[in-house]
C-alpha cells in the first residue's frame, strides 16, 4: 500500500487566499514538502504557517547554490536535474512507507510551478491529486483592480526573457497580456509596449495580495529595476461595455 | 457613508475550492448578489450554498431572455447593456444605504467574469475590493492532471469563436493553450489542432473539479458536441525535464 501525492496550490501570497481544500489537506497530511533556496525560508511555507498541524513531518527541498553557473549551460542543467531527481526520491521514500505527502506550490501547481518537476517524476508511479490554487497573476490583477480579459479577448502569458522583437510581435497580437520574470528585462519590455501602443494601459505589480504590495501605472515607474517575481499587466477588454 | 463593493471569486465548481477569504467575506456581507438565467439556479450561488449566513439579503440578477435575438445584433447588445445598467443600479441602492455587497463570480472575478460589467460601472464611485479565485481553467487542468506551462512557455487563452485560420495561426504560435467557449465550435478547433500537430496532446474537459467532471484525450472524443463551459487544454512544457 503506497501513499498518496498531493500537489497543493497555496495561492499568490495572502494566507487567506488558500482554498478550504488546501487548508484541510495540510491539516491531514503526514508530510509537507516545500522548495526553498538554502538560507531563505520557503515563501509557500510562510503562506501556510497558520495551517500546519503540530508535529507534522516537514521535508524542505533546498535548491543547490548555482549562482556561479550560467543558467543556459550544461553544468547548471545537470545540477538542477539532479536536485529534482533527489527531491523526487526523498518524497518517494515517504510514499513507499504509505504516507500522504503534500507538496506546496505557490500559485497553482500545474501553472509554471516548481512542483511540476516532481509531478512528472512521481505521478506515473503513485496516486496523485492536484489542488488548484489562485495564481500569482490573478493576485496581481486583483490587487491592481484591473479588469483583465473579457468576451472574445485573446489572453497571453509572456516571459520577459523573450527577445525584444518577439515581445513586440506578441504584444501587437494579444488583446490582454501578463509579462512574467521581469528581473533585468524591464527596460526591454517597456520599449516593446511603447512601440505597440500598450504602454499607457500597462500596470506594474510587485508582491500582489501581500501587505507590501506595490501597484502603479508602468509609466509612473521611474527605474527599470524589478524583482524576479514582479509582473506587468496589459489589461484587455478595450470596449468595456 | 456609502458601503463597500466586493467582487468575490468562488472558484471553478468544487465548493471546497473557495478561498478562506471568500468564505469569511460571504459570512460577513450584508448583501450577496449573483447572476443567473431566469429559471436556472445560479452556478456561483450553488457553489457557496454552505457559506451563506442565515438571513443574509440575496440579490439575484436575472439575465433577460434573449434567445430570439442574434448575439451580434444591436437589439441583443442593447438588451444586455440595459440589464447591466439596471443590475448596477440595484447594487448601488444597497451601497448608498451603507451596506457591504458581495457579488459572486465563478472562477476569478476579473478574468472573463460577468462581474466585470458591474465593476466598470460601480468601482469608480464606491470602495471596491476584489477577492481573486481559482479560475475555471486551473480547475480543468488540475482535474486532468495536465502540467500546463513551465519555464519560458508562451501560454494563450483562445476563444473557440475565432475563425478557423486564425485558430490555426494561434495554435502554431503558442507553447501551451486553453480553448474556451467551445459550444458548436469543437469541430473547427479539432481541425485546427490537427493541422498544427497539437491534436495528440489535446485534452477535453467538462465541468472540471465537480463530481460529474469529464476528462479525456480529445482524440478519444467521438462527437463534436460540447457544452459552452467545456474547455480544451493543449499542455506545453514539451521538454518535461
Amino acid at each position: 500500500m503506497s501513499g498518496r501525492l498531493i500537489g497543493v496550490g497555496v495561492g499568490p501570497g495572502d494566507p487567506e487566499l488558500l482554498t478550504l481544500k488546501a487548508a484541510r489537506t495540510l491539516a491531514e497530511a503526514d508530510v509537507v514538502a516545500h522548495f526553498a533556496k538554502a538560507g531563505n525560508a520557503s515563501n509557500a511555507r510562510k503562506i501556510v504557517e497558520g495551517c500546519m498541524r503540530a508535529g507534522v513531518v516537514e521535508l524542505p527541498l533546498l535548491y543547490p547554490v548555482t549562482t556561479e553557473l550560467p543558467t543556459d549551460g550544461t553544468a547548471y542543467r545537470d545540477s538542477i536535474g539532479q536536485f529534482y531527481d533527489q527531491s523526487a526520491a526523498a518524497v518517494a521514500r515517504h510514499l513507499d512507507a504509505g504516507r500522504t505527502v503534500a507538496i506546496l506550490s505557490e500559485g497553482d501547481p500545474l501553472f509554471y510551478g516548481s512542483y511540476m518537476h516532481l509531478h512528472v517524476r512521481l505521478s506515473p508511479h503513485y496516486r496523485t491529486d492536484i489542488i488548484p490554487g489562485v495564481t500569482g497573476m490573478s493576485g496581481c490583477w486583483s490587487s491592481a483592480n484591473a479588469p483583465m480579459a473579457q468576451g472574445d479577448d485573446v489572453f497571453m502569458v509572456l516571459p520577459a526573457t523573450l527577445p525584444e522583437p518577439e515581445l513586440e510581435r506578441r504584444f501587437a497580437d494579444a488583446d490582454a497580456a501578463v509579462v512574467m520574470k521581469l528581473g533585468r528585462h524591464l527596460g526591454k519590455v517597456r520599449r516593446a509596449l511603447g512601440r505597440t501602443g500598450r504602454l499607457a494601459r500597462a500596470v506594474y505589480v510587485e508582491r500582489g495580495t501581500t501587505a507590501d504590495a506595490v501597484t502603479m501605472p508602468l509609466e509612473q515607474k521611474r527605474d527599470d529595476t524589478a524583482p524576479y517575481f514582479s509582473v506587468i499587466l496589459v489589461p484587455g477588454w478595450e470596449k468595456r461595455s
